[in-house]
């Protein structure tokens, strides 16, 4: 029987400081009380399924293989949505079927996708607005004490996916799109590393967005002054734009969804 | 000797990122180096016993049983306010004697209750200002390594109680109360699950509060249309307002305490 | 071989539910499972280092012997800032070199300081922008399975110090300076205990602050009515400014940096 690891993750909507989140870990103790319990964060915006999937894609590659990760961003819970169990480049997910992992599976594809389904697996009582509670969090953490992740439910060969703004790339530009705003107000783009392979000079290329320009590609913040609008390419392999020192986001208002152009 | 559990949580007025969280927590470790530890919220409006007191009961019921929970809403630190040690339903509390387990108390009477009176079982310089860490963290770390709580101290009667609003049940109609706001902004009242077995149609019933008005109650947020203000009952059985989408108490500016008429 | 504590903390400025946080708690479980990971806090103002310096001055002492505490308030990333090790006061840090531990530091003479400089003990590829999960994180996993810090890199003699501004005491009057704000709104001051006892009658001493004065030094804010300017002294042995049941900080606008005299 396959052991996963007793890493179980918790990604939600529900707020930093929500007893709602306690509630999923007490559950999580009270079956497997030797989990080890990880917050990935709870502050995605209410509902908004696409910024959870993103928390998800740029985090879960730094956590132990077979680490089990519960996400909840789940505004269609108690209709007839499905939670299911996928299993994604090595890595086991427990989420609603509403795109959740949909970014994840973009680059990965899944190798497992099942119907969470048995409900002896989950709480004796399932309410119809907290199934993190009543049923991920008791799946996942018996998938930690080795139940077979067959034992959930039958097979699915697909997930819901969620469209993702693609990555135009043309002679001389690349189009993208800030898609997630981090802590620091840096606006993180869908232009990967490997996708600027294409600029022929990183210190003259021109980089817009939102009727803002600045010129190169740095290796890092400190390359230039504090209050420098600059772009990076930072830990998550992504273009990033940033303001040394400061918000971005704050300071210059650009929202996610604002397009970004790389041109030389 | 009874063994408690190993998990123990926090719950506090502290605010997220405290620095004084941690404190307690290095104390806790430092006397039981494999306790588990959980924060239930740190996010209790500062010195508001009543909060402190109604996230308690909403999440304590979800943890192991013999889980050792801290409570630190405690205005009255350093006064003669006594701390105590309460059993109330197979779970273990230390905390200001000021009310902050009268909720949990009003549906279970506590088995057993101690003032916690003995300094050796405490760090060596207890503060003025902070017995959360100098008098609960310790005597929980000791509690989670089988400390027995006939040591803490002797027994008392009674614990302090707070006044809480009643539901009031009359012919066709249940009054109760906004008594707490989820971080969705969904508004949670005091009327329970069970009260409302009294409603004979509930798709014709009428719900109030604060001359805002909605028909029926509804099994799940998603049985109603995007901003549609709607009644569930939530997972805590306890009667929700809620606006599908969007925070009620946002966008109604509904306060805690405002009243909830149910009527047919 | 000296086997360090497991429990590891992380103090940072990432902001509380930041997914920068689980990334470095991913890689920490990587390498070691069996590790105890604490939040001191992640909500130090961005790129402040003082107030990252103040954070752990005030909470490593709390935490059991050979704890390891990462600390990334790092605006020098991918700067010739060096990385270090420190052994402070029987805790060990690692962190950029950038005064972060210089005011633990000031009281506790580090034992032994390394530059971090082995790229074998650290992730496979690092990146310009985020040491703290690519460098630091993999270090401090690694010392808790046993590392001997000599493996780290080679001995310092210093460490860069920040100016911290020292409390001046002259007959019937010490003067200090605001230098935190706790979740409370309580004004920290860098007066300690000690320094206070010069004073001949704690119950008629003036203190002043920014146009603000209160008489007396009391045991617990409980001594005083609510809405009461009062002095204390706190549970980290410094001299506070405080209004009972309100936050001081916001309601008289006095910000870090400002003058306290005492003075009798």
């Amino acid at each position: 029987m396959q052991r996963l690891s007793r890493v179980i993750t918790l990604t939600t909507d529900f707020k930093t400081g929500s007893p709602y989140v306690a509630a999923m870990k007490g559950v999580i103790l009270s079956i497997n009380p030797a989990a080890t319990i990880v917050d990935i964060t709870h502050d995605i915006p209410p509902q908004n399924v696409r910024q959870g999937a993103l928390a998800l894609s740029q985090t879960v590659e730094w956590f132990p293989p077979d680490t089990i990760h519960i996400g909840v961003v789940d505004p269609g819970v108690g209709s007839d949505r499905r939670i299911i169990y996928a299993q994604i480049h090595g890595q086991h997910f427990v989420v609603p079927d509403n795109g959740l992992v949909s970014r994840l599976a973009l680059t990965h594809r899944p190798s497992t996708i099942r119907h969470v389904r048995r409900p002896e697996l989950w709480l004796p009582e399932v309410s119809n607005t907290f199934h993190g509670r009543d049923i991920m969090a008791p799946v996942a953490a018996r998938l930690s004490l080795g139940l077979s992740p067959e034992e959930l439910g039958p097979p699915l060969e697909h997930l819901v996916h969620l469209a993702w703004t693609e990555v135009r790339r043309m002679p001389g530009r690349i189009e993208g799109t800030v898609q997630s705003i981090d802590s620091f107000g840096n606006l993180i783009t869908n232009i990967t590393r490997d996708q600027l392979a294409d600029v022929p000079d990183r210190e003259q290329v021109r980089i817009e967005c939102d009727e803002h320009e600045t010129q190169g590609i740095f290796k890092t913040y400190s390359d230039q002054p504090d209050m420098t609008f600059m772009a990076v390419v930072g830990s998550s392999n992504l273009l990033e734009l940033a303001i040394v020192g400061e918000s971005a986001a704050g300071m210059l208002g650009i929202p996610v969804g604002s397009k970004v152009v790389v041109s030389w």
